[in-house]
């Protein structure tokens, strides 16, 4: 029995999202605790936030995992968003539908995590793990549980259904506050280290903006943990 | 009423998923009918087969609707088939489950179509067209009726269910057979034209192998409907 409650995953491989944030970060390390080999995927769709594909492949090195990098070159002929086009993140609401924030991408999530079952499946893997989150909900309807179910089961059906391959999507945050998010980080060995490189800010900044929607839940959730967010690192060592 | 049942999507936009073969050119003809205005999207995924993109070009050329591709790298990146590998199609099985033929790609059109969907909301669009059908069932799981509903499902509940969008994904091959399929084209002004430039060929040959799956089922179609494959034009024409 690990810290985590069992060793169901110990022969298995698990290929985990990374988007080089906090939440992706720590489900990286919670993985690597959890399975025998771990793989850090991230997308280059054109997003103007360079930074995070940095900070991903800092993070793999000092997780120590393999990175793969895929790129999604056709989300940048979909335009649907800020995060791909020239304006500034804030809190106005998206023009499909005034419900949703200006920062969602239609299907985004979808997308990815449907290429990565795809490229699991090539690496012999059935485990997906992903730092989707329905607790701080920003409004995003493809990062909650019922969405989560509702793409298993499409990727089941995909493969024939039946005694054919399920890829399971292991969400480890979805239920957790921002808070209980920093004390799982501090728990995992070495994650407050990878944090250090993380990205999180929708406008590009090293250090946190502190205007945008992700930067202000990240603050939220360092704050009610009590913890110094590691990026703060940064003000000393550039 | 037109030929086709009623004048439901007479104010809308069909987004028609090319691959520039029998079916998705017969599905274009179809739209043309359905809809007030056709988009037809391609995908560039470094299938071996670079004939189909040039087939996509020329088939929207015919049917005058604007032709957009998307460039989906990633799956070059995900080793799973013969279709972006270097072997030559067969009838052999799929190397992750020997009731799949080998050139199932896993995942392959859900990807597109999720990608698609996205595309479609860009536009303003809420219905994609594709040429999918479970009839002569070539052992595509994600070709059949099952998948389809689900991953209507699916793309609901992530852009939130309940009044949000829906994109509906329209298969008006799903139940036909290839000789059906043959006498629809026949009846869509100008479709039989445009198969001239249509190619369906796994092993990359303008005209017939014979030999692969695809031109084995497309050639059934046309004996069974009485009717010359317009691909044979080409014999006179080069």
């Amino acid at each position: 029995m690990s810290m985590f409650g069992d060793d169901a995953y110990k022969n298995d491989t698990a290929v985990v999202l990374s988007s080089g944030g906090q939440d992706s970060t720590t489900c990286l390390y919670w993985a690597k605790e959890k399975f025998r080999k771990v793989i850090a995927l991230g997308f280059d769709y054109g997003q103007k936030h360079a930074l995070e594909i940095k900070a991903q492949l800092a993070i793999a090195l000092c997780a120590n995992v393999p990175y793969q990098r895929l790129p999604i070159k056709a989300l940048e002929y979909i335009g649907n968003s800020v995060l791909t086009g020239e304006e500034k993140a804030s809190c106005r609401t998206h023009p499909m539908n005034s419900m949703l924030p200006d920062t969602f991408v239609p299907f985004r999530n979808m997308i990815f995590l449907t290429i990565a079952a795809a490229y699991a499946l090539s690496k012999g893997s059935r485990h997906l793990v992903t730092g989707v989150c329905e607790t701080d909900y920003s409004g995003y309807p493809d990062c909650r549980q019922e969405f989560i179910h509702s793409l298993e089961t499409t990727l089941h059906t995909a493969l024939g259904g039946g005694m054919n391959p399920f890829v399971t999507i292991h969400t480890p945050l979805m239920h957790m506050t921002k808070a209980d998010t920093v004390r799982l980080a501090v728990s995992l060995p070495g994650c407050m280290e990878a944090l250090k490189y993380s990205h999180t800010c929708y406008n590009n900044k090293s250090l946190p903006c502190r205007e945008c929607d992700a930067c202000k839940l990240r603050q939220k959730g360092f704050e009610e943990a009590g913890i110094t967010d590691p990026l703060y690192w940064r003000e000393q060592h550039g």
